[in-house]
């Protein structure tokens, strides 16, 4: 198997996906920020009363997914038909589990997005939460739907 | 303990820095991005021969430093003096470990910054790979060091 | 009747355009900036001789219409086929009427497009005319025409 | 009185401030947006329960102001020091008030930021509210107050 | 013969082209950055051991075909499916010859895409050599290959 | 010699500058772009009564400089404090020549700031002409003056 992004010679370029079929696609990626207990009693109570971390957070999330061609050198720009950026506090993490779907009707996939969508809401609430918790991890980003287009559909086990 | 990017009101604002002194700033991030051996070997050969993933990679992490107050709502815009994305091959995780520092001569610090670097180069990582492997993880993004500015010197323990 | 830019649960996404047709497209919207006469004066006057103000002012309108969807954080990127925007002098203003009309083929409307272009146009003939009057005001920011897609006509009344 | 955006012969250009001092500046615009009394009761609501219009609207504010060097072609790049953006819904208008601040150390003042952060605030009230209201106006949008520089202190009457 | 890029009055605008056919579209644009041999021998040396030039030229061009309708204020945004950029050591120059091609399923073409590719390449290519060589001189930008669309096939003679 | 933007294992790093004086700096590039007789004629009776391409093209150019560190991958940003493009019909050539100014106070030059605006000046002028003339070149893009920081006075022979 070879990288795509890739030319003969080993030069990187932008795939030619003119004679890809459009279709519609969508992809879905997760991740998480976990934190101290005291952190996540602040921001998951703050959401009521003192300020909506996570609120700021999907809005940047979904914000990110339409600036991925501009931030990942060899992604294609697309015609972006959806995205949504759930997080939901896990008292068990503790910690934000964040999930982003994207949606497309175009010639590749938006994996890229979606995972661009989840990264900036994770580093989002990293920035809301840092003046309390340096310590702040995130992980777990991974791609766990992608569907449409000739490759089909992918799972993450 | 308070977040400040919500005044009284519990409304987000960005903070205003304007009192803060302007002092020689840094901050270091790392992370990670797991793979299947198969795809290390292709990558880690591949510098060589078939195309420099990782060269790109960190490309599109300096670059994305650059972009961070773009991406994260709240954050203040900074004339960013340094930026060094270094990405490692570890064939124990199996995959590659990135670490980014970024410099500044300013009214806040950069840690924002040196944690999109390293999460953008991540993600460049996947695109560049995800034709062989979709199952990557990315996940280990924290803070390593942050220094200069009035809360002194922070290190992860 | 309801907000479509919240979900079930009141959190903001990106509303989900992808069953929507691909049809063609139009917005038009207009606004002004009222100004002191001597202000007028300078800026018709000023076409001519001194610097093209209109002109200017113009060409930042069209370039906001292709930013919208980075600027307004639930908008989706759509392929503009067509950017105009006039500014017309209305000496009894006194000041500067705006006239944006914005065309696409896509799966959802222009007029936050138009808007933006409007906007724009009136914040950059502020900026050009500020060092000799800062009491100018921009108003009358509406949608006019809006055509094309399920929704049907509208036209201000 | 001579427009200072253009030179000697009637060409735009970015005024040279390099000699001006860096000195402490800031701004504050304001704005509205009229609604009808029944989209006004729903933004108003939804606050609480069904999606919070003002909070999208005050962070696209927020970050539109970081953008404007970017969207007004004679503007100095900047570094923002702090940006408020509050949104006070009025029954009375009925609509949403809008005040914008922005603070910088500088050598050229800020109105043009605070009035940019105005205008997308509203905009972006627009957008999320024009599925059940495309008959809203934005208006009103001038500077209240500028400070710092050489100009000295500037008041609307 | 008559400019398209303005109306019949003289003004600025974006072109319509929502009538134009969908069409798949090729472009490709030359130029090089001729310098002093000295540097030349340093950048094609480094490119295997002391860092590659020529490769983040590249990567530069072929993001910066993406900005193109951020740069240039009347081209119309576009579904970018290729981008490519080569660049080659020409001893005799001496210097490196730059050849971009883009291409795009859309309703304009895109000379312009692969064009500011080429120049931002070279730009990068300057940039990245300056430290060695001040009086680097680029030139030879224009267009090889245009195809798709109504107007034909151009090829530069 | 070496090429400063690589660090010891020949990585690409965006140079540390943060130990560098803040002074006054300034650089000016220049270029051209060559045209057929009959699009020389076009654009410079046009300049008057059917369309600005030399306005629309230095006002692109202008705001490119602003763009310089979004698109040249190691560049550093600064707070420009002038921009200025002038464009000279030249009946001898015949065409257009460009000619960039920009200043700022900072820790690294401008030049690239400078070569960015002439190229962008250029490649609009293309933009607007090229419906009459694909033929068109640009060429002659090079530094002229470069002044400010520790290097001293640089003047292209």
């Amino acid at each position: 198997m070879a990288l795509t992004h890739f030319d003969a010679k080993g030069d990187a370029h932008m795939v030619d996906v003119s004679e890809k079929a459009v279709t519609d696609r969508i992809a879905t990626a997760t991740g998480w920020i976990k934190m101290q207990r005291e952190t996540f009693d602040i921001i998951t109570e703050g959401r009521a009363k003192k300020g909506d971390v996570l609120g700021v957070a999907r809005l940047a999330g979904i914000m990110a997914a339409k600036r991925t061609s501009d931030l990942i050198p060899l992604c294609h720009p697309l015609p972006i038909t959806k995205v949504a950026v759930d997080l939901t506090p896990d008292a068990d993490l503790p910690g934000i589990r964040i999930t982003a779907t994207v949606k497309t009707t175009g010639q590749t996939g938006v994996e890229m997005e979606a995972l661009t969508a989840a990264s900036t809401a994770a580093l989002t609430a990293y920035d809301m939460s840092k003046a309390v918790d340096k310590a702040m991890e995130i992980g777990g980003i991974h791609v766990v739907l992608k569907d449409g287009g000739k490759s089909g559909r992918y799972e993450a086990s």
